[in-house]
């Protein structure tokens, strides 16, 4: 079924129209009356409706019955990436939305090559969030992940540490892996850290450390910083019983 | 250590000579005598040498020992991915080498839209062995895995097969998870195949079946077509307790 995503407010009418892009998006599927369609708020609450009416511009819907997301994954998983080149964020998110993460975080650390100043990464987060909003429409989330940058390592780390578990991957740990990470105890909230193209400095992941973070391998294959963040997230699904 | 990667022929040598690419990227590394590197035959075997003899175009190198890849995977995964529009088959390539395939197989299926023809294809073929090269390269791969297509869906199902277990994701699935096919029982060696944009019609994952593949979910959220493999890979690479 197609997936339309309003705000809460309009959520809560038991009659909806859909205007701007989603009436857009609308005329290219050639909605017609009857048909049945999924409106969401993006955090967790749906709506199946029958168009009533197609208006240039405008869709009218009737609210048929509502629902709880049932896409949504069990364990509420963050994404915590470095600043890093080119398109690579862009990707991070479009894919992470994907395969289920809750939040996207990116963050600067010492071997950053690329960190964007206020004015642009205000830009950056307004188009990295539509990403997400896109990529959660397609893949059926009912949730569109919050994305979001914080201004310091440090504060990466201490937001981080906040979840039930929090996890920094880093290519010199060779002992300790994720499955030993994951199985020590339940979780239900889990941060998933990786560093930038040239890797995290010693003395980072030894401030990772010291602020509570558990410090894993990805196996013996150096992975790059697009790569390791979504291999992190699909193990973690996995791992949680998502598939 | 940087990893340069020579044919098995020259890899029997105790001296060897970098030409060619290699050389190329040594003279951009500026490898001075004395340094250490490892080359590799791209099947699994490798040398640390010493740079004896820095020249233009040609590097001399002195074998100091000889050792087996320590960064292969213990399961033998290939990867089988439906033709697809633009770059997203090279994409997969390059991400599956870092998550250690062992080999990439491009299939037809009806409802792919991008299908090369015999000339394209070849052409491709050679491009995306490339990719494979530099991605073993980078990532610190023993061996470069083998990318390859096949003519026929049917004959892809047939190659698949042939692994100690096979699994075709599709998105209509929701009772059969990756983990139970996984923990049925144990394997060396796995088959992953997944659908192009439009997905697999119903038919031919009927067919799948009854070439003995499994049919499997990756979860309720819909992935795309350049997702889903690496979702798979990561998932069996953590199962099998890579990391």
């Amino acid at each position: 079924m197609t997936r339309f995503f309003v705000s809460p407010e309009q959520l809560a009418q038991n009659f909806l129209v859909l205007t701007g892009e989603n009436a857009a998006h609308a005329k290219v599927l050639r909605l017609q009356n009857g048909e049945e369609v999924l409106v969401c708020d993006g955090a967790g609450n749906e709506c199946v409706c029958t168009v009533s009416d197609v208006s240039p511009g405008q869709i009218s819907l009737v609210v048929k019955s509502r629902q709880l997301s049932a896409s949504e994954a069990k364990v509420r998983a963050s994404i915590y990436m470095a600043f890093s080149k080119g398109d690579k964020l862009e990707h991070v998110i479009q894919k992470a939305t994907e395969l289920g993460a809750a939040e996207i975080v990116a963050f600067p650390s010492n071997r950053c090559v690329s960190r964007p100043d206020e004015k642009s990464l205000a830009k950056k987060l307004e188009r990295w969030q539509k990403i997400a909003a896109s990529a959660a429409e397609q893949s059926g989330r009912g949730v569109i992940p919050q994305v979001l940058a914080v201004d310091s390592y440090k504060a990466a780390l201490e937001r981080a540490s906040k979840a039930d578990k929090a996890i920094l991957f880093y290519e010199n740990e060779k002992a300790t892996t994720l499955r030993m990470a994951l199985e020590a105890d339940s979780f239900t909230s889990i941060s998933l850290l990786t560093g930038p193209e040239g890797g995290l400095e010693e003395k980072e992941v030894e401030q990772a450390k010291n602020t509570g973070l558990q410090i894993c391998t990805l196996g013996s294959r150096i992975l790059r910083c697009e790569t390791a963040p979504l291999c992190a997230l699909s193990a973690v699904m996995y791992a949680t019983g998502e598939f």
